[in-house]
């Protein structure tokens, strides 16, 4: 089913904002059963927005709209669709006694501005925010139905998910079955060398999805045996790497796992600075299983909090298999816990030398009958070598659990 | 100027990619005094790639054009403009040879199919390629240029560099000045009610771009003496929650803050889970003030690593004013800091009750003779409570140390 997206405002023309929502809403709309055939990107003008909806392709039956619902004078998308859906606004005085008690709640008078979002449609009808002030609008004229969403993502995402996708599904004759696997770990050609005998079926649709933190592998196909099938043979290949058949975070695999085991872990962290602990700590009850963690960037706190030796750090230095061992150790001694995880390295963009090259990360992993440390080699900058190593760590720690 | 962008690939459409190049493109144009007025992304296939350029608005004079100039069998760029300027595609066989040439170089035979890539126009001109095989191509007709580039980002980035940002520099009559305001801690609405009362200058045109952390003004004119103008009287207005007028990040901002001022911080988190010290990790030579943290997610780790009170734990509760206080004194006295920063909060999605609901935070600050505990009530989820409140504790900390 071919679907149009109009994504608005000068923010996406000018690259002040990369369009991520249409990327997402690509992905998502495939596994519906529709794909998005014509995307225009517009300005937030009366002109532009009318102009493209003059240009929709006559095989298009439903179009998805975002940005522009929000308080200021250029927030003007509901206006535009009003007059070219012959509807009108009318003024919701119970939605603004809502939004005025929301503010109210945390003690901020709600801007006048705001009313523009008080707003309702005569004939279409309200598509709710479960999260956000500003609603969206689903129209429908002879020709096609049109969604209207925020730019703001994870409102437009809810949208997507509890109103708009359910829509599609049902009017959609063909079925398109789709399925994610994560993988880290392993490099997109790796993979591709791995399951390459297996890709003889002509039912299946893959695409590699390479990203830092691995790579995900999207599996289609009109036939949900094809896909089953697929996944049986290949997935028992990639064991070591794949770590999730659904959109989910390694974070959240693990906190799993560590339910089910009824392990608890900490974490000494030297160069991913937190992301670790940050990372963990994005998992709904994550305190059941994580107890707390240490940032111990200064060496006296790797010393201090740490237990680690002063002779240990003064022999191999802070970047070190035997400081990322101490500290792995260390924590899960202090902090009382199953696990302790660990990492130190030299994330750059300075700091690094002949022997000890920016990039050069140690991973150390502590329990009771099990130590070890991991040495690894990043290339690139801060935030992307914090990242692989973050990434690298919850793997370790995976494997450990399941093995 | 206006400009016309129009951008090649199934892989945008159906989400596999993030179009980051059309990003780029909008924001590399504004400085030479063009701007992306119009964007369409279409399928790689002759039909869309046609109907595109039929649908080019008439204002529109310069297009740029990315994908679809690879050597495979879906790179059909090529082909179908050639046809839409009535030019001829001919055997280069000068490159052909080079191309042969840098293959061998690496070993490699040169497969056929890189003979798409080894053609030139007989009418239009070549656009050099300096680091791939594709090379860009650059088409006049009575209407307008059209300059295809190849979709790889650091082959495109070259050419506009290179090539076309030079010429329409040259065309473009008019220079624009763009400034970006980075703000936090206010809203949209709000803001937007402050500076309202300013906005009557015509050359000034203003765009708001809110996220979760904070409101972001995009300030263009072409008059470079307006934006100053404005700047002048605005900026003091909002001088709590500016914190920089380029594109950077709070974290970096305080950085410089933190080095100028010669002052040493380190966190205690407790629903950040270690968000804010991986956020102030991530700029470079943060180990010259930041000196580390603790992630005191169990009441345990708060007493021994934090030196909290068991009583103050057991009369007010983890998340209280009075724990927040004590974390940010203990954690600044152990690890013997000019500066200690503390949050302890309810992230969600469990853990509320009616006296003390999801959202509830915590933050506080303590130093040798100031100490505070702010509070505030999010609303949205786990994940972006967490990042409201580093956003607000780093925002707490820049004020603190300005004033």
């Amino acid at each position: 089913m071919k679907i149009g997206l109009i994504t608005i405002g000068a923010e996406l023309l000018n690259g002040t904002r990369t369009d991520t929502n249409a990327s997402w809403i690509g992905q998502s709309i495939l596994s519906v059963g529709g794909n998005i055939d014509w995307h225009m990107t517009v300005n937030d003008t009366e002109e532009s927005i009318i102009n493209s909806l003059s240009l929709i392709p006559s095989d298009i039956k439903i179009i998805l709209c975002t940005g522009g619902l929000g308080p200021t004078h250029d927030d003007i998308t509901p206006s535009v669709l009003y007059k070219h859906f012959n509807d009108e606004a009318l003024f919701d005085e119970e939605y603004w006694n809502l939004l005025t008690e929301k503010f109210e709640a945390r003690g901020i008078e709600i801007p006048e501005s705001n009313k523009n979002q008080a707003m309702k449609p005569k004939i279409a009808k309200i598509i709710p925010n479960l999260i956000g002030s500003a609603r969206g609008l689903h129209f429908k004229n002879n020709n096609y139905q049109l969604f209207a969403m925020p730019g703001v993502p994870s409102e437009m995402k809810l949208m997507m998910d509890n109103y708009i996708l359910p829509i599609i599904s049902k009017l959609s004759k063909i079925k398109n079955y789709v399925k994610l696997i994560r993988t880290t770990g392993i490099m997109e050609s790796s993979i591709y060398e791995i399951i390459k005998p297996h890709l003889d079926s002509k039912d299946i649709d893959l695409a590699f999805l390479p990203r830092f933190t691995g790579v995900d592998l999207r599996i289609s196909s009109n036939k949900d045996d094809s896909i089953v099938n697929f996944l049986d043979k290949i997935l028992p290949l990639i064991d070591k790497y794949y770590y999730a058949d659904v959109d989910k975070e390694l974070e959240d695999v693990l906190g799993e796992i560590l339910l089910a085991n009824k392990k608890t872990i900490s974490t000494a962290e030297s160069c991913t600075g937190g992301l670790i602990s940050n990372r963990l700590t994005n998992t709904p009850n994550s305190s059941s299983y994580f107890k707390g963690g240490v940032v111990a960037y200064s060496n006296l706190l790797k010393i201090n909090l740490l237990n680690v030796n002063k002779e240990t750090l003064d022999k191999y230095g802070a970047v070190s298999e035997e400081v990322a061992s101490e500290m792995a150790e260390g924590v899960r001694k202090q902090l009382d816990v199953d696990i302790g995880l660990s990492t130190t390295g030299i994330a750059g963009p300075s700091g690094g030398s002949e022997k000890k090259p920016i990039g050069l990360v140690y991973i150390g992993l502590s329990s009771s009958n099990y130590d070890k440390v991991y040495k690894f080699n990043y290339t690139k900058d801060r935030k992307i070598n914090k990242l692989m190593t973050s990434q690298a760590a919850l793997n370790i720690l995976r494997n450990y659990l399941k093995h």
